[in-house]
């Protein structure tokens, strides 16, 4: 069994790095979105041409963004969804909902002082965990039956 | 042609109420959350019995607006989103992503501070409204052809 | 909104009496099995004809009786599942599972004593009942917003 | 053409070992839930953290582990269900529905003594097999056409 | 519960309005294909104009009596094909494939000497009727929950 | 048995009225797009605001468009799309290809002399009409088994 | 490209050979139902134990073929189903309901002699062809894009 | 992460070849349709035998190419349909229609002169490129993430 896991959210720390070092060694195929913030912010305009509004700016830049994204979360079977201390982070709520919609196992990565914000989100996961080694040892368990020592 | 529409997302101000009121006469079913933060907090509990962790005591609300929820958005032809100036609205994202995922019709409702906070959203949705106004008019136009005037 | 809500499981006691007297008014249309276990078990041969293996005779009257519980559960927007003291029950928990594989809201009302075997089946649910005055309120407030007084 | 066949129900008896011992040879790729009995009941709180109740105990442990069924049974062709002598098995139950509602090929095993108890599950079978040399024989046919000699 | 129930198949006797009529008084709305068997031959080129070839001018009807046919199977809860004594009728068997594929409710109508030429299509159904008056105590039963006196 | 019919393309001539005259007292509820070529066209900033570039001016436009499009084509069991004499009408084509992929019943109305460039667009389609009266016969046909006289 | 094809329908000619032969070379993974009549016919009973009424004879072979039929459709792009000379068959049919539910391409292979009898069948093929050579001429073109010479 | 890439559209240029030829290295799967305008032309009366009338000859060919069409879409992640110069492209239109309620990724590849006939299609679409090149460097940063330097 190969699991296909979507690491979506949060781009500013190094926590995607945790979990796939972490889960060395397992059959999982991982997927992310474009993690450079400038290149995703800017992929739109700096293929597509130049936009005045910054508005149409990002829409450009959005819905390249989106193939990627879609493509990630429909291949899926599992999508680990993660909440950090800053930025308004919808489009990682939206993933989440849009994982959810789809059937996907969902697992929200996020710290205890946003529960209450996002006990929507988390009512459609299979679990929540508060650390990335937690999300590691819930990927080893799935696959291979083992708890952590 | 009767059209369903969802109104989902930010529960503090009449948004909602400008909505259904303009659009008096025109054959619309209207859907939303409940939208007394009371009541939509502790309905978990106050049905289903106290929880010492506040963990939980969100989790059991949380899963039983959920019933209401998923009706609406599934039942929805348009699903309105709105987004206000406070608190993290992550649900309110979340339902976009639902709404998003289930190939219904999206319009956003946000000021244009929010603009490229909501770009994932934005792109992924069929309008972007910056007052109740506007989701009538569309509202209108899409069920009747007639322009404002 | 009119939620359709199927009511599966044990059919020794009153407990959908108890939930559709109690449900009255609301906007609610109920399904259920057929729940007299005589005509329930016989169905299949008393229309087409005896069987002389035991084994046969339960197919045709289960076959039977799946053309309306198929009808309810896929009808449904919300599917409660009820497992009383008695009885394996197995096909409350294959209710429950359909429901949930159709992506129906799912409310499993139980006793206590059977938390832990039905762990993963309340795993898949948006409410764990403990009397059917619950599955009651949780209805309303899912229709009205009120909350029990 | 390989086989994607998903082993449900009892982990207390050795069926599945007799069932991919017996398939040796056969493009059959087999799923299964994690057997250890501890470290499935267990597998929440080990790695999420302790919770007072066991209600909640059992929740995380189910979802964890529901990440691994959900993945197993719908990529599964044929997902066999064992019922056994002892435990109430809502479980397999609730894993044989969600296989039906999927579209899935279904194979009850199980003793004669549940025919009765488990008629619904049955009729919604494609077979009801005794024994694991049975399902042996029947994954070899459907996949060579053989007959046991 | 209105039960939609579409009769497919043979359109040389009156077994439709033995059914029809042995149902008056159950909440079922029929749907049905044509049944003028001139009409039903020629409706493509009576209306869109003549053709030289006969393969055509069958798929000129054959494509108009489809706009019927698949609104009514995939508006059915429950599917009756009934197989007569002449002809090939391979639109009933295929109308049957459509409907198992659906997950209509089926229920085949057939004598007693076509069982074993349509074991794999008996297969797939809920019932198999030898008359059309069983076919009525099954809609009365799945409706009412009451068996023939 | 109600039919839903979508008239979606060719918006300068009097066809939809030929066909919903011709249809009167056939049960059936018609949808269309907004035939206000204007209003169409500016519907997106007359509602939403002006854009500098056309490329948004239409955008805008046609996403509103599309929310009542949307509904349209997937409310409805027949989808006519007629193609004309003028303009590209890519729109037309592109519903008919939405409406095959939705497994609607399509039908095509145009001239002869546009066969071989919709070829592919009518190898999907389960009628080529040449008149909006023969839509008509087809629809009557359809609803009531009555060929033309 | 590899392409998936099932052949469906008669096993008394040597009509897959022709088309297995004919297609070496091109990236086809073809798949097909046991075709030894009398295994088909007795799979059941040989693995299940011996049933008194013929009816359930079949049934419980039926069933045990439907695992690898119902693989063989799911898993095929194009569904090749040939109707001969002799027999009934209805399953042929049948499975060609089914593919064309599923949504995938149709070839009917049949003599001209059955045209009438199949229309309907017919229609929902994206090609009657009369020889195998013919199918293998159509996978060898839809691959390559290479006419018969 | 393979990408699957589907080119539709025009045939009359080499854009294909430039896409393909920029795109070395990257780990896409290109589809296409079969581009010999001769060959799809008469693909079908080649293989099944000549038909009289234009329109049935058309009929033919245009069916069996939807067999690689279908599966070419239906496989795609991506579906590129480009819009040239010349000719009606109403069948680029349709698989762009098919695209979209697919949920595919949808790139319009086209000239500015076709932006407002294009709006609706374009609408649909998560970018609208001028050149080849812009698919090659959306689908290489789809891919790595890079921008074009």
């Amino acid at each position: 069994m190969t699991l296909n896991v979507y690491l979506s959210g949060e781009i500013h720390t190094d926590w995607r790095e945790q979990i796939t070092t972490g889960a060395q060694g397992l059959d999982i195929a991982f997927g992310a979105p474009v993690t450079d913030h400038a290149a995703s912010d800017d992929c739109g305009v700096a293929i597509l041409g130049a936009e005045d509004k910054k508005f149409w700016h990002d829409r450009l830049g959005a819905q390249v963004n989106a193939i990627r994204t879609r493509k990630g979360i429909e291949d899926a079977d599992v999508v680990v969804v993660r909440f950090g201390d800053k930025y308004k982070q919808w489009n990682a709520a939206f993933d989440a909902g849009m994982a959810a919609a789809l059937g996907k196992s969902l697992i929200i990565l996020q710290p205890e002082e946003h529960d209450h914000a996002l006990k929507e989100v988390d009512a459609a996961a299979l679990a929540v965990a508060r650390t990335p080694q937690q999300v590691v040892q819930i990927l080893e368990y799935v696959l291979t039956g083992a708890l952590p020592q």
